[in-house]
């Protein structure tokens, strides 16, 4: 089970929020609550908010009626302090009570504006911060159960695309083919489906177009970019294009530079490079093929309990990859009014270059 | 199709704006966007930001890669335009070249911090406050098409509750009772399922609890609340508590109170009254039978596009309720460590009194 040494990661976040100054961190339901303390609460309008002060223990803040909920999660085991508050109280000055001397507080990325502008309301002295540099730093560097729940989490979206081409069949919709494939995430194991792309024909070209009712056609090539959620909130995604039946004229050349080009990025990626270095390995390529303007997004994005997070494999990130940073390669095409390919596999930085977690066929597929 | 009239939705949030003083409005991805021009965007790092300013044609600021996805949408048909930003460009100061005078801008209550930290940043001498309170007061009065859709969402959640009964074998855990109630979910016609919570014998006193390893036995009350989202992004959530074979001892009078109290609420909801009073209508039941300590929670809370959502059924709520406003009327009772009961409908507010869009029996059903 990925995640066992919450006190380690609270540790680590006060380390890191004594270095930059930092009095508190206050974190509300989402993948940093969900990392730190094992805890997945549903974000909703009643405040529930982790303080992790610099120094000193963490408090779980949390309406009454969830407090059985926190604690019979890893909240228990933890010893963490639980502090109730009820209907009729203001929680957002039960959060200010625990930090009375704060002057900076780091808030999680997500946080709803609603609870940041109460807080800051409730602490008006105090500046506000993101706690994602703070966090991120160990949240990008997966820790071997981490990297096991995500090789577990791609080859359980392989078998999905493995079931892909049966059901790409002439006269289904896009709709018809995304329900199927739903139900299937399901099946192998997902316990949330997180999207569904079936790009078809001139669909294909919109990079996050979802399901249409357009009608598949013989001829046609579709882009499938899949993923969901794991019981233990790792994710999968991962992207193959199919043809049914021939490709348009034109469409294979291009598809063999783009398979060079993802080939490329996986090879150069490994602890040592940058970021940006990565995305330049696919984006060489297709330039060098006529294709650099058609290759309209990164080449990559973190994955881990969140589908993108860091690190962003993007130009100007000079971030360098260490072991156990986690992310997807997937540059592509896309021709408007005709199609659009990807191929995407997530993968794991490791001694000397990276583990792939998606290991389904890269040619084009003829369904 | 519940939303058609976007321009006219734009429109009252303008005159609200302009009538509270703010200069714009800045609606990320999510309820109030999807309410605003009908674009279900997922909430995602890259931003995208529909730009309201008081007076003037609103904007909406996008990703290049969902552009083709957003006017897919009814964006495209409103004619609203929309600013693409590329993968290197600054989409802060793209959204603050757009309301270049602004001195004051709401934020939509659900954006996440790190978007609201970096428009403080792009706009420093902006004054940030919540849009909450302009959005709230239409997205509150459902249209008729609005209200139609909740009947098919409680209709959908009907049938689930149906077939509870003969899911709730002795030796089955509350883990497999929640994944049949989940397949059932999408069965009858959601297309997410948003919760379910089986909670049984002592895990029913947990409000919030989910489901776990728990195995039923004969003689355990077991409390069902389940709700998932229609294809129109309309929910469903309905509350009904079940028994094994025969309640423990003294349950059933509770119950019967229980019952009595969520009925006088319903009865007494309709326009004109205040939200505090619905909630007084089902405590001084509670608490004529003693109960009063044993109903930790809110009576209820609105529902729409999302599942809680204005107005919130609470001691304090002055706000008075009008026709279209659809909310939960749920009371329960906890007993620590034995048992939890709750039972809840959805209802609308309709001339003179309520149209209740949860009609399963609410008798104590023995399975």
């Amino acid at each position: 089970m990925p995640g066992g040494d919450h006190a380690a990661r609270l540790a680590a976040l006060q380390h890191e929020a004594r270095t930059a100054g930092i009095d508190a961190v206050l974190v509300a339901p989402g993948p940093d609550l969900r990392y730190l303390v094992g805890y997945d609460a549903v974000p909703l309008e009643r405040l529930t908010c982790l303080v992790v002060p610099a120094a000193g223990d963490p408090v779980l803040v949390a309406p009454r009626l969830e407090v059985l909920a926190a604690q019979a999660s890893p909240v228990g085991s933890l010893g963490l302090a639980v502090l109730p508050w009820g209907e009729l109280d203001d929680p957002y000055s039960v959060v200010a009570s625990v930090v009375p001397g704060a002057l900076s507080v780091a808030l999680d990325n997500h946080m709803w504006a609603e609870k940041v502008l109460a807080l800051r309301d409730a602490m008006p002295a105090v500046e506000q911060v993101l706690a994602g540099p703070l966090i991120a730093r160990q949240r990008m560097r997966k820790d071997a159960a981490e990297v096991e729940a995500l090789i577990a989490a791609g080859a359980a979206i392989d078998r999905v695309h493995e079931a892909v081409p049966g059901l790409l069949r002439p006269g289904r919709t896009e709709r018809e083919v995304g329900a199927d494939i739903a139900d299937l995430i399901i099946d192998v194991g997902h316990v949330r489906v997180d999207f569904v792309i079936v790009g078809s024909g001139p669909n294909g070209a919109s990079p996050h177009h979802e399901v249409s009712d357009r009608i598949l056609e013989r001829g046609d090539v579709v882009v499938v970019d899949i993923g969901g959620t794991m019981p233990d909130g790792y994710r999968s995604d991962c992207t193959r294009t199919y043809a049914i039946g021939e490709a348009p004229e034109g469409f294979a050349a291009r598809y063999e530079a783009l398979q060079q080009a993802q080939a490329a990025a996986v090879a150069h990626a490994r602890p040592g490079v940058t970021c940006e270095s990565v995305d330049g390995a696919a984006r060489v390529v297709l330039e060098a093929a006529g294709m650099g303007d058609l290759f309209i997004h990164r080449t990559g994005h973190g994955i881990g309990l969140e589908t993108h997070e860091e690190p962003y494999i993007v130009s100007g990130n000079t971030l360098v990859l260490e072991t156990g940073m986690a992310f997807s390669v997937e540059p592509g095409f896309y021709v408007e009014g005709s199609y659009g390919a990807r191929i995407e596999d997530i993968v794991i930085a490791t001694e000397g270059g990276v583990t792939v977690a998606n290991n389904r066929p890269r040619d084009l597929v003829v369904a």
